[in-house]
């Protein structure tokens, strides 16, 4: 069987040795005599997993008791409303910070709750960028602040996080864990979990225990942060297999230590960079102070040669290099499970096809 | 490897040739080079599990055009809330019938939202059952009538439907596809999938499409159900590991034919409940004309003898017989996937306990 390297934006590859083993135990988990897709909620083996993935995450996280670490279904796209549903009372403000697609998706679900104000945006600029901190205007006692820490489309990161006297909050899903900072200086995170944590069907939420109190009355039980946090993600069935992954995942995020984790990713980056930057035929769309380490994007000298580099590439076993729809464009996706030798492939085809077509 | 037999409420047994089939291709599915966790829900590969898992139930259901099937994360439990807020508008009234713990929840949830009538109430009656369509007092231009088709917690289960001019809407979690019924009686059904459609961490909606243009405007994008139909459920990520067993299930369900099902459901109720008849040892505790074929709920003399009971059975290697803890006694849930033997085993276990016991 021959392993295709997958650059989708996500779900996205996960670690070979994380499928293997749940492939072996799919049938019989862990000699219970039942798989965990059959396994109660309630039981002692699935509690086990549960609360192992809650205490992995909050040590790669560096979170203290102060705040929970729940499994929320719906992805991101849920949390964009459980967020101002929970914490945009009526008179208040929530700041949003537009860095592109995922930022604005996140700000149009708020101004279906409450008042928003955008405290910077450059989601509509070219080469594509995140605000720089110089720009931010905060609004004074804004409700909180929200952050897209990486644009997965437009291939943008944050670099350095702003620090604000509100709570700041940032969705987090397609960086999370891809590199070490200091998670005590949000309020809250969130992540889908399926381009560095696992399959989809789960977000993750880190939020500092105090806040979600703010939450007005009268909000269905499931959309409260505080059901969650009271019931430790288990009010209602818990989507126990993609809870099961992200153990293996996170087993295996400790295993290799965070710092390597992010020195690998960025070594991976850094290679397709030095790739899009050898000549001028490729040309890369962000600006390279704000370049990502997780989504590389990058366009070809035309549309014609940008659609025989993805023909091309698939055929070479490089899955998913086509960029979003709404961009057009190339796009590498290389989470931390991305291998490295499919990067060096990734760089040896991009040389090959540039040489042939340049 | 000896399976256990689980008769947890869910999440619950599901059929050993999946979960061997989930194992074997948990690394390289349908020889992509990846894992269907790891596939982009854009791509050819999860497009045809995901619209196979849609046709597969619609054909089960015998449902047409006019209705789409959607899966939406979250369970049950959020469509509590989401039936509400797009369905109850402001001045209607929606009828709730109170047969137990889940009919319970649902009308909690929907009294958050708007206005509700409980159209009739045997949710705290012993021996436990579900309304006779008799006593059912029916709001004039209710928005919608709901109903809970089976109560895992007190085994009662609805024989027969009643037929409504408002539109009939069902959480049928615990007896969905266990049985033939007339789908187009209903302008809703719905169902997490843990018992007998899969893992956990999704919901099946049948929505008559009609009715989700009833929906308010402002409510958040991702609990509008006209998001999930005009997108196929294909929104944001949708739980792909969720779908791809309920592809599988569904593939074993149409294999064997819904009668089929049914009559083994039947039988296998049947020799539980005969075990129970038998002497004075065992107390069923649903009214016999309301005995869910899903979940079997009886007592025995004593609470002592119940707690021996759960003990000495887990040790024979029947798992989760326990009852809901807010009920207590034993609890059988047979569910679609549970095998014959199991349910052999239990009767065989019961009749020893009581000779040694009785």
């Amino acid at each position: 069987m021959a392993r295709v390297y997958n650059f989708c934006s996500g779900p996205a590859m996960l670690p070979l040795e994380v499928l293997e083993e749940a492939g072996r135990e799919m049938v019989d988990f862990n000699k219970t005599g039942m798989s965990i897709i059959e396994s109660s909620h309630r039981g002692k083996a699935y509690d086990a997993i549960h609360n192992e993935a809650i205490s992995n995450l909050r040590e790669l996280l560096g979170l203290g008791d102060d705040y929970s670490i729940l499994f929320i279904q719906g992805g991101a796209s849920l949390q964009f409303a459980m967020i101002p549903m929970n914490l945009l009372g009526p008179g208040a403000t929530a700041d949003y910070i537009n860095s592109g697609y995922w930022a604005g998706k996140a700000l149009k679900e708020a101004k279906l709750i409450g008042k928003t104000a955008v405290a910077a945006d450059c989601g509509k600029e070219i080469p594509t960028r995140v605000p720089r901190l110089a720009e931010l205007k905060l609004t004074d006692g804004a409700a909180y602040v929200h952050i897209t820490s990486n644009e997965t489309i437009s291939g943008a990161q944050w670099k350095e996080f702003p620090k604000t006297s509100a709570p700041l909050i940032a969705d987090m899903s397609s960086d999370i864990l891809s590199r070490p900072f200091n998670a005590t200086d949000f309020a809250m995170i969130y992540a889908g979990a399926q381009k560095n944590l696992g399959p989809s069907g789960v977000a993750v939420v880190a939020i500092r225990k105090d806040l979600a109190g703010r939450a007005p009355a009268g909000i269905p039980t499931m959309l409260k942060y505080s059901t969650h946090i009271e019931e430790n993600s288990l009010y209602n069935t818990p989507p126990c297999f993609s809870v099961y992954i992200i153990t293996l995942v996170t087993r295996w995020l400790k295993k290799q230590g965070l710092e390597n984790v992010c020195r690998t990713n960025r070594e991976k980056a850094a290679k397709v960079y030095a790739a899009i930057d050898a000549t001028g035929f490729y040309r890369g769309t962000a600006l390279p102070e704000f370049r990502s380490d997780m989504n590389v994007t990058f366009r070809l000298p035309t549309e014609e040669l940008e659609e025989k580099f993805v023909k091309e590439s698939t055929k070479a076993g490089l899955n998913g290099l086509k960029g979003h729809r709404s961009v057009g464009g190339l796009r590498a996706s290389i989470y931390n499970a991305f291998p490295m030798e499919g990067v060096d492939a990734l760089v040896g085809f991009m040389k090959d096809f540039e040489s042939r077509n340049g």
